[in-house]
């Protein structure tokens, strides 16, 4: 009896969540190593201090940008991981693009910050997001069409997620084109759609307290 | 059938307790990278060398007060979710908030071991503590809130774990405001408030030596 | 009664895929550090921005190479860790001869990278891969002889198994031999090599789109 | 009803084990970035590339050297975490202790190996070695008072688990009083003793290929 090695490889979907949260873990760390303190000799009193420190603001706004869009995908991927009954290895190897364009977000954060009047910056920028938009979107799609979810998945769950990416990379595309009035336009049009993930859901879930959807199946992972 | 993204994202408290676990990991190794060995041609011999590790050590120090400190929070943050019966969206940015803190520490860490004499040093210092203490605070709040926690959690562990920040931010801040005497007064009370909740509750366990609490249900995870 | 310390040592699977992913983790975001952005003072446009952009592409490129070797070795692993029944401390040190390989990949891309005309940065290279090889084949012989797997797997995964790690390292051998005409005919032929394993099962797939193997028992882990 | 916050923090071994794993993936992982890849001015052709290949060996040798040492450890800590059916907070915070010897290693490694004829460099290594022997030592014993280990554990693990430490533990202190000689004598003997941890097993596995112990009730975890 022979045996194909493709069949058996990638089973695992705890395998991948696990080697997302470690590659996720520390992406999300790595940047506070660029704040550094300020040179000893550099600072004379409690004044010059604060201004030192007042200096780095930029970088740790930049830091908690950068933070945040892990997040945004590290929710966006646990969603998905978290409805699969079971994974195989194309669906493995889709996600292992997935996170290479995680590690790449550190860089191209900081390209932005650093490089912010300058397209080519952005570019690389939105790049990055769609890279990583377009990974989620294909494994996604994988997934639903290779039936590798849950058996009890309601069906609107599988639209409400490719709904949820399309609209937000329209979203970021349309952020990006204003470039071409002014870079920092489209940064704050970008900055205000990732704000929208992390903090919109908060203030509708103020406007409907007991939510209907608590009822639902909830995935055992 | 339409399908709400937000209802669906962000269930899984394992996936919280795995990213926290590697950015901990992360957060606690990063520092050690700045303890240098000497160079090779500054020791010329073994008390020389002696006296290049001693003049490590407050470097040495400041790790171990930085480690102690992350393991105060992941005791505390373990604590809380081991109480979870399940996560939502919300959460996880509460809980993504309080990790992002938790990666600002190796640097307020730093920066108040070199600069300890100055209250701006200071202030950041305890504002990464209220920073942590805060979301941590949020992070229950919320889940007893929208019931969230285990169906068979006693209604005696919501009020300790309240508690218990309350009378830890109290005494952080007391400490804090210590600065107006001196800094040194206030870095020696944060230090013996955190030693407090590393080593105290053994010095109480010597007295009360088998514990009733094991009767009550232990939380799975 | 006396007990054999080694006798209960090493028994857990799911400790060496979680040290696994953690080290995998590590190592696929160690080699990002050494992406830079440009110097601010040497972009004066966004042509010299894109300029600098483009030759940081060899890196990302090297980069890309070592994330998908790291990602190939991964998913090997997990093949073999996921038909495990129990590990035992034998197995164990195996597994940590192999991560310790794992940790020296980065290197060995990076050397190669810097110094693809040399016949000894490709023989480095590919005492990488073979270590690498060799290992999880010791670890898959190990497991099949001392009975570790779980008790239904079927014989064929043995075979293929064995099969799959003998064929990928007698074409990077042959790869490696190649290095006698030119160095840049090795890498072309180890590069062609990696990516048959990362896309050539998607190709296959496509031919045979109902795969029979869905019926065969999924591994619990 | 009153709740000791004491009594429902740090019962998860699993997070234990996470928190574990991440620490030494991450601390296994740190020394490869010492491993630095020859200067491109400095090679001239192949055979300067091997001779600064070869200046780099000793390098590796010390962070195989510090790989196996973690290895060593962490395979004493998972059979102790693995025999545990609960943790509490004392618990923790030992294996919290052990956790930052762990990070110090390499620290102490690549000093012994840079100032090897230093009886100072020797002595902080061992201590590092006590350390961690020691925290072990203690967390093993606070289980076994505490009534923590799972209850089908044979009687004979513990006293095996504790023997297994103290021998360890008096060789390597054998061996670091050797340095009154020659240093290089005690880390001759610390090496052995290392290896011996790592390899001797295998070998004595040869000799009774049939184990007895596998009809021993395995951990789950």
């Amino acid at each position: 009896m022979t045996f194909s090695y493709n069949s058996v490889a990638g089973r695992s979907v705890e395998r991948i969540q696990a080697l997302s949260d470690g590659i996720f873990g520390v992406g999300m760390t790595l940047l506070v190593l660029d704040l550094r303190t300020p040179a000893l000799e550099a600072v004379h009193g409690e004044r010059s201090l604060l201004a030192a420190l007042a200096s780095a603001l930029p970088q740790l706004v930049m830091y908690l940008m950068s933070f945040m869009t892990l997040g945004i995908f590290w929710v966006g991927q646990q969603t998905q991981l978290g409805h699969l009954e079971r994974s195989d290895r194309h669906l493995t190897w889709i996600n292992l693009a997935f996170l290479f364009a995680v590690t790449l977000m550190p860089f191209s954060t900081k390209l932005l910050a650093e490089f912010y009047p300058f397209r080519a910056a952005l570019l690389v920028y939105w790049l990055n997001i769609v890279a990583l938009g377009g990974t989620l979107y294909g494994s996604w799609g994988y997934s639903v069409r290779h039936g590798l979810l849950r058996p009890g998945t309601p069906p609107g769950v599988a639209a409400a997620v490719c709904g949820r990416i399309r609209t937000a990379q329209a979203l970021y595309a349309a952020g990006a084109l204003l470039c071409a009035v002014d870079t920092r336009l489209s940064i704050a049009c970008i900055v205000l759609v990732q704000l929208n993930y992390v903090l919109a859901p908060s203030f509708s879930s103020l406007r409907r307290a007991p939510r209907p959807e608590q009822k639902s199946q909830p995935p055992p992972q």
